[in-house]
């Protein structure tokens, strides 16, 4: 398959991926539902209007002229499928309807450095598991010894936990480093910025259409409610962390922020990519076990540049085909005492680490909690994400001459708020806004 | 005060409360506002499109011809104030606009028992927290052991996590059992339904106004965004928490319901019943420091009737006193990290359990996880909810001569579905719908 558009075989957005994002254009800040094809973006509320879609959508309704994709997820698998076979056939090689018509080529296919992007989805609820054995063994030991890293439930149940909806936030916004409590050794708790920021390398999940409360999703049926998936890093201060997660979990470190990747990668272009995830053993109890590969292939990235660098240096490479865990058991499982999920929910992955140490995806890991410095360059190492360290993950399906991609989730770390300004006895300054 | 409408000293809604609920009338489907005073419902829709509000509220915008309080909450503290004003005046005994215009008090004025109430507010984020020390205390000893009862952080900082917005639903939604993993001694876990169900009583905050991502909300502002409470029953389901919850916290033990009360009273109609907390030592850090007294004189009942019985049968009476951190405590440090609120999040206490047995606010706590059933009529006891059990919460402040009261918060358990069912082999049945 073929696009009249030039697409070389690097990018991420060729004829086989078609993710959808929410853009604006420079001249019009109008919120709209948009393709990304090569370098462009392929305005579909335009095409929408014109009747290119009439075959799939309602002609009383608009899922396009919208600032979300909530709309378009909530008619279900079928019409997901339908628009993309439209939007495909129009940008084949073989079709002359959009490639023959210069008019509408301008109009609708504008330059991708060109938009601004906006959040994709309104998101309800944002589940985050913890589905790599091998990130789950690594900070096990660290917070609590070796002994007792993997907890006995590890096996039999895909762990998660509730995250926080409000703070997730779209790539390229400016992550503050958070204030908050930290214990030191043989002291009481200080109050003071985070000291061991990190970041984690997951994949997200975002439901299209939900359950009914008191209806479990079951398992051979999970998939079908899948709209896609995005690139996430589910910032993270592991000092606040550890000094506040037991008994009842994660709060304040990692509620202050979690980025997401403004491309939605349909199921379908990843369908592709498919592959067996790890053999499970013990053998998973009857609601959680899946006829067919629930895992897929995709290649991750994680790069750092520090202010002193001009190009980012490569610190991790992994694969999501690592996880124990897979999306349709982690569905099934979040939805079997009832629990509602509702389109536009946000199941993310866990950090996604592999079995050797450069395939770790959090700093945590890759420094071993600080005890282990990486080198980003000649003269600078981290322990830790530094102010004006700018961390960028990326990640892709590998095809024969094409790449199904992720883009890219990037974030820079400002400084934390002055103490007289975290306690409002002034107000926050400018440049911190 | 006094309202020229008949309110038993008794009743839950006199004039000095006013709380704000949605509602539909029988002949008429439309979601609006209204506010409960004696055995009435006031349509505040009607009187808003008359005029009545128009020193509070602008008069392009309707906030009461809505199926949501959200946009009264968003607009600010200084506004709910002038309207409740105005309210208060329009059901004033002294007043005759209202009480002597018979024609307009038909139109405004509907029955509590004809009407039909909805969820009143549209929730982004649920998060509840673990305010009681005695029930940390208890669950603690019984989850862990009594030295590892009380984790060392919870002295320091107010305990909370991240609930599921998406399944609270209203008063009298019907709880269904659910199924889960469940850890049996000396046993892999096995896949059946719940045998452990139960209930939590607390006390929810709903958030008015939010705060801007990376700004924390200083303690001395914090309950200027507070818009109300509402009571709370975090539904639990004790043997499928006590096996998943580590290390990532509570998940399919608490998702699947949690259910709040019709009404939300206003924060002002607590002002008059504001109480010191308990002494807390050590003294929180500086950001956690409260210059006024935090907690509030709230008489908390639970209430049980079995299938057999006629009348609910008192199981427990505390008091919202009893907690340790104040929810000016909770929302400063919810904020701490930058974390942003937003208009209609809900914010919990976590149980509310006092220093005696009769005080405690849950099933584990009352009956010692099973070991000391409880009785609640002459020929049946209870170690946790059956299959039929109605569970009642209710609360109220008492001033002189009347109650600010939370009405209930009412619930009956549907027996588990069948494993057919819940597998999906077979469709749910019309009886469990």
């Amino acid at each position: 398959m073929k696009s009249f558009i030039a697409v070389d075989e690097k990018s991420h957005f060729p004829i086989q991926n078609l993710p959808y994002g929410i853009f604006s254009k420079q001249d019009d800040p109008h919120l709209r539902v948009g393709v990304a094809i090569g370098d462009y973006v392929l305005d579909l509320s335009i095409l929408e209007d014109k009747g290119f879609y009439k075959d799939a959508l309602d002609q009383n309704t608009r899922v396009f002229n919208r600032s979300t994709l909530n709309p378009l997820m909530e008619l279900g698998r079928d019409v997901w499928r339908k628009v993309r076979k439209i939007t495909q056939q129009l940008l084949s090689a073989d079709e002359s309807q959009l490639r023959d018509n210069m008019e509408l080529r301008k109009q609708v296919l504008v330059p991708m450095e060109s938009v601004k992007l906006h959040l994709p989805v309104t998101i309800g609820d944002y589940t985050d598991f913890y589905a790599s054995k091998e990130h789950a063994m690594n900070v096990g030991t660290m917070f609590r010894g070796k002994e007792h890293a993997l907890m006995p439930n590890w096996v039999y149940l895909p762990v998660g936990y509730h995250g926080r909806a409000s703070s997730v936030v779209l790539s390229g916004t400016r992550i503050r480093r958070p204030w908050g409590q930290i214990k030191l050794a043989d002291h009481p708790p200080i109050f003071a910025p985070c000291r061991q920021l990190d970041f984690e390398l997951e994949i997200g999940f975002i439901m299209g259409t939900g359950n009914k409360q008191g209806e479990p999703i079951p398992i051979a049926e999970a998939e079908e409610h899948l709209f896609g998936a995005v690139l996430l890093n589910d910032w993270s201060a592991r000092d606040i962390q550890s000094w506040e997660y037991q008994p009842l979990g994660p709060f304040l470190g990692k509620n202050f922020a979690t980025s997401i990747s403004p491309w939605v990668i349909p199921l379908e272009a990843l369908e592709h990519f498919r592959v067996q995830g790890p053999v499970q053993d013990p053998e998973p109890l009857e609601y959680l076990q899946q006829g067919q590969p629930g895992s897929f292939h995709i290649q991750l990235e994680v790069h750092l540049r520090s202010k002193a660098m001009n190009h980012a240096k490569p610190i991790s490479a992994t694969n999501y085909r690592y996880l124990y865990w897979s999306i349709a058991q982690q569905i099934a499982h979040h939805t079997i005492g009832g629990c509602n999920l509702n389109p536009g929910d946000l199941l993310a992955s866990g950090t996604i680490s592999g079995p050797e140490k450069e395939t770790r995806g959090s700093m945590l890991e890759l420094t071993w909690r600080g005890d282990e410095p990486i080198h980003i360059n000649e003269e600078e190492t981290r322990e830790w994400l530094e102010d004006g360290d700018e961390l960028i993950l990326t990640g892709w399906c590998q095809g024969e001459g094409y790449r199904v991609g992720f883009g890219e989730v990037v974030g820079i770390i400002e400084p934390a708020l002055a103490k007289d300004e975290v306690l409002r006895k002034k107000a926050v300054t400018e440049n911190h806004k």
